[in-house]
C-alpha cells in the first residue's frame, strides 16, 4: 500500500470484504453498558462488564485526540490510532469502532493483516493509497484501487488486528522454523533471520 | 446541532448509544455477496441477491465523491451524503456503512432521528458541533458534547434513518390529527398546520 | 389511535414491523440464566447476572396481576403493564416479553413511540383501536388499521420504549429549543412551552 | 396439562424456558421484507422471498378471526391457532409470532413438545392450567404452576413445533420398533401397537 | 439405532438437521475467554466467566482421554464422551463442541433425543449404524441412513441433550401420569410403572 | 506442525482459538433448506438458494467417501478433505462442517492459515502432531500441544480457508512486490522469487 503521495484530496471508498472477517458483535440488551475496567479482581466475561448506569456522563461517549497524526517513524511507515472500546468505553455491546491512519509520505503502507471481529470500510480525507484485499483458497483473486485513506470504521467494539508477517515470524514463542520454511518456500536460514527481526 | 462555525478542527468522537438502536446485520456466509438489484422481475430477498462472483470487480467496493459537499441550502441546513450498500453493492453482507455530513454554518442542524438497524460512531474533521442523545422510557437523559464532524460510521449495510419530525407530521398518509394533538401537547390546529409543512 | 368504543370484540392481529425496530436478543447458553439483581456492588453485564441455577424456582418463570387493568388516568389515557426481565427474573437470555395495554375508552392512545431493541406484535381481546406504524425516510408511509388490542409480544427480554414526544420535548437536560424550533417548524417559545408540559 | 376447570379468570404467565429451545432468527435488514410464497418455480431461500416493497399494504401485517376458539374435538382436547409468518406474511424476517391455545374442559391437553426454533411466554385470559417445562440432562427438573393459558408469544417468525409422542411413535416412515422398545423401555408389541395411534 | 455389526470401517456423514435445533452461540469479543468456573460465590453469566487472560495456557484448549471408549455397559448400550466448555474451558464464546459416541455391539443405541442450544455433524470411524431424525409437525418425516458413528460436532460451546424418555418419564418431579396416559395414548398404569424405571 | 511419527494413537483436542476466526452463520428459519446450486442462471443469495422440501431425501444430508485418505503427495505434504456445504447441500443454514486432513509421515505439515468464517475444534484420531495457534496483536503469542489429528469440527456451513503463504505471495494478479519486501522484511528479489513459486 503506496503512502500519501500529493495534496490532492481524492475521496473514496473501499470495502475491505469479508475474506479479512465477518463476524457481528451481541447484541446490546439495554440502552448502553459503558465498559467498566475490572482488573483488580481478575474476573472477567465476554467483552466488559458495565459501569452503574447512574455514573455514567457523556464523557463515557467522547474521545479526543484524532486531530493528532499518529506516528509514522517506524519500519512499515505508518501510525494507527484506534478508538475502539478501550479509547470510548460506551462502545462496549454497540458492535462499531473506528481507526485513523497516518501514512509515511513516500512508501508507508499498512501491512497485510486481518481483522478476526471485524469487516472494514475506508474513507478517505487526504492523498492516495495503493489498498486491496485477497480472496480466500483456492482463488485469492486480488481486488485493488489506487486510492488514499484517513478513517476506518470497524464492525465491532474490539476488532483485533493480526499482522500476518508478525504473527507468523514474530510470535511470542517462534513457530518452528522448519515448519515456516516448507510453508513459505524459504530457506530454513532466511526463516530464522526473520525470526530475529520481528 | 450548531453547524460548523470555524476552520478549528475539533478531531472528537462521540458514540451514539443503542437508545437510538441496537442490531447487527446477519453474518455473510461467503468472501462477499455483491449486491444485484432484481427490480426487472419484482422478487427480493431479505438484504440483496449477490451478483455471479466471478463478474465481480474491484470498483464494486469502490465509491468516487465523498470530496463534494452535500447540499445544505434546506430547511435544516444539512446535507446528508450516504455510502451504504446503495452505493457500494459490495457492502452487501459485512454490516457496516458510512455517511458525510455538511452543515450550513451558524444554524445547519441534522434534526432528530433514529436508525432503526444500526447505532452509530462520528467523526470530527472540521468545526464544531452540539451533538447528543436521548435514554429510552422512563428517564430520557440527554447525554451531549459540543463538537464538530465529519464522517460517520454504521453497523449496518443498510442503517435506516426516520426523521422524527417527518415521520411524525409528514407521514404518506397523515397521522389522525387528533392522535398527535394529544400526543404532543399542541393545538389540533398547530398540528393541522404542521401536517402541511412536512 | 382510537380507544376502546364498544364491548364488541374484534379479535385480530397487527405486526409493527421493524421500521420501529430489528435486534435480536444475544442467544442462551444454559438451560435459563434467571437474572439477579446485583445493585449492592453496582457491578453490571450486558443483560443480567444469573441466579445460582440450583436456587431456581417455577416462580422465577412466573407473574400474576395481568387481569389487573393499568390506570388510565392520565394525560394520554393508557396505562401499559410490562412484563418482561424486570417482571419475570425467568425472561433474560430467552428473548422475549410482553405487556398489557389499556385505553380508557373514547379518545385513549398510546402515543407514537419506538422500541429500539424488539419488535411487536400485537393482539386484540377486547374493543377497536387505530393501529399503524410509518416507515423510514424518504417514504414515511402510514400503514394503518382500525382494530382493539389487549396484549403485545415483543422480541427481546428488555425491548426499551422511547416515547418520541417525551424523548424530544421532555428530555432530562433539555435539548436546545432552537434546534428543536428548526426541526419541527416550531416557533421557539411553543418549543419552550412544550418543554415545560413534558 | 390440565384444562379449563373453572370460569375463574386468573391471569398470569409463565415463560417455557430454553429447555423447550434457544434460536434467534435473523435481523432484518430493511423496513419490512413481507413473505412471497415463491412455490410455483420451487426456489426457496431461508426464510421467505419478499413481496415487491411498493405492493405492500396493510392487510400485510393484519390477521383477523383470533376470536374464533380451536377446534378441541380431538384425542387430546386441544386446538391451536398459530398467526406466524404463513398467516401474516409481514412478521418474515421480524422474529416473532404468537399462538392462541384453547382447551377443552376437564383434560384438554397441549401434550409435550419443543419449538425447535423459539422460546415461549404464555399470557392467561381464561380458565386454569396446569403448565411446566423440563430442563435439559442430566437433572431434567420439571417447573410447573397451576395456571390458565390463552395466548403465546413467539420469538421467531416461524418456532416448527415437535409433538414429541407423534414425532417418536408417528414419524412419516416409522422408526425401527427395536430402537424405541429399548429407549421406552416399553414392550416392542406396545411400540407397534402405538405406531398404528399416531 | 442399531449398533456397532462389523470391523467393517464405512466412513460417513449424516447431518442433524435444525429439527432438533437451530441456535447460535453470541459471537467472541476477544481472542479468548477461557472459563472460569464461579461456583465458589454463586454468581453467574449466561455461559462463563472468564479467565485472566495472563494465566492462560495451551493446557486450557486441550483434552486427552477420547482414545478410552465410553462405557456402554447400561441400559441403552451406549456411552457419550462430551468435550464441550466443562472439559476444554477454551471453547466458551466459541461456538463449537464435539462428542465421541461408543456404541455396544448388537443393539447399543443412542436414545432419540434434541440438542436445544446446536446442529450436528456426524463422522464415522468404526462399525456401521442406523442414524436420523424426524422433521416437525405437522409431517413428521424421518430421514435414515444404515451407517457407523463415531465422533459428533455440535455448533455450541453447551449444546445441552434432552434424552426425550428420560425428559419425560423421568422427570425430578415426575409429570401428571394423567396427562403423559393421554399425549403418549398408553394405560396409566403403563405410564405409572415407567416412571418408576427412568 | 510436525506430521504422522508414530502409530500410537494419541487422542486429544485443541480448540483453535477466535484469533483464527469468530463468525456465526444466521439462525435456520425452517427444519432445513438444503442447498441448490443455482449456477444456470447466475443469480445468489447469501449462502445458497434451497431445494423444493418436498424433493429432500436422506441423500441430502449424506457423504460417504471419508474413509479414503487425502493425498499428500504435494510441496506441504497434506490432504485436506473438506465435508461443507459443498459437499453435504443439507448443511445450508445448519452452522457446522467438517474436514479430514491427512498429512504425509515426518514433516507433513498444514501451513498457517485462517478461517474467515468460523472457530475450528480438532480431534486425534491417529498419529502426532505440532499444534498451535497465534494470539492478535500486539501480543501474537503461540499456544501450541504436540498431537494428532484427524477430523476438525468447524462452526460454519461454509468456513472458507486463508494460506497466509498463498494469499500473500500467490494471489491471482500479485501484490506489489515492493509491498510484501517491506512488510515481511524480505529482499525485493526474493519476494518476486516466491511470487513465481506459489
Amino acid at each position: 500500500m503506496k503512502g500519501v503521495t500529493s495534496f490532492v484530496a481524492t475521496f473514496s471508498l473501499l470495502a475491505l470484504a469479508s475474506t479479512f472477517t465477518s463476524a457481528s458483535d451481541p447484541s446490546s440488551l439495554q440502552d448502553f453498558c459503558v465498559a467498566l475496567n475490572s482488573n483488580k479482581n481478575a474476573v472477567f466475561v465476554n467483552g466488559k462488564f458495565c459501569k452503574d448506569p447512574k455514573l455514567v456522563t457523556a464523557d463515557d461517549f467522547f474521545f479526543s485526540g484524532l486531530n493528532k497524526a499518529g506516528n509514522t517513524s517506524n519500519a512499515v511507515g505508518s501510525g494507527v490510532t484506534p478508538v475502539n472500546v478501550d479509547q470510548i468505553q460506551g462502545l462496549n455491546t454497540l458492535g462499531i469502532s473506528l481507526v485513523r491512519i497516518d501514512y509515511a509520505p513516500y512508501g508507508g503502507l499498512n501491512p497485510p493483516h486481518t481483522h478476526p471481529r471485524a469487516t472494514e470500510v475506508l474513507v478517505v480525507t487526504k492523498g492516495e493509497l495503493y489498498v486491496g484485499f485477497v480472496t480466500s483458497n483456492p482463488e485469492n483473486r486480488l481486488f485493488t484501487k489506487t486510492n488514499a485513506i484517513a478513517f476506518a470504521g470497524l464492525s465491532s467494539q474490539n476488532p483485533g488486528v493480526i499482522t500476518i508477517a508478525n504473527a507468523v515470524f514474530g510470535s511470542n514463542s517462534p513457530i518452528n522454523p522448519d515448519v515456516l520454511a516448507k510453508a513459505f518456500k524459504l530457506d530454513k536460514k532466511v526463516v530464522e533471520y526473520l525470526q530475529t527481526q520481528f
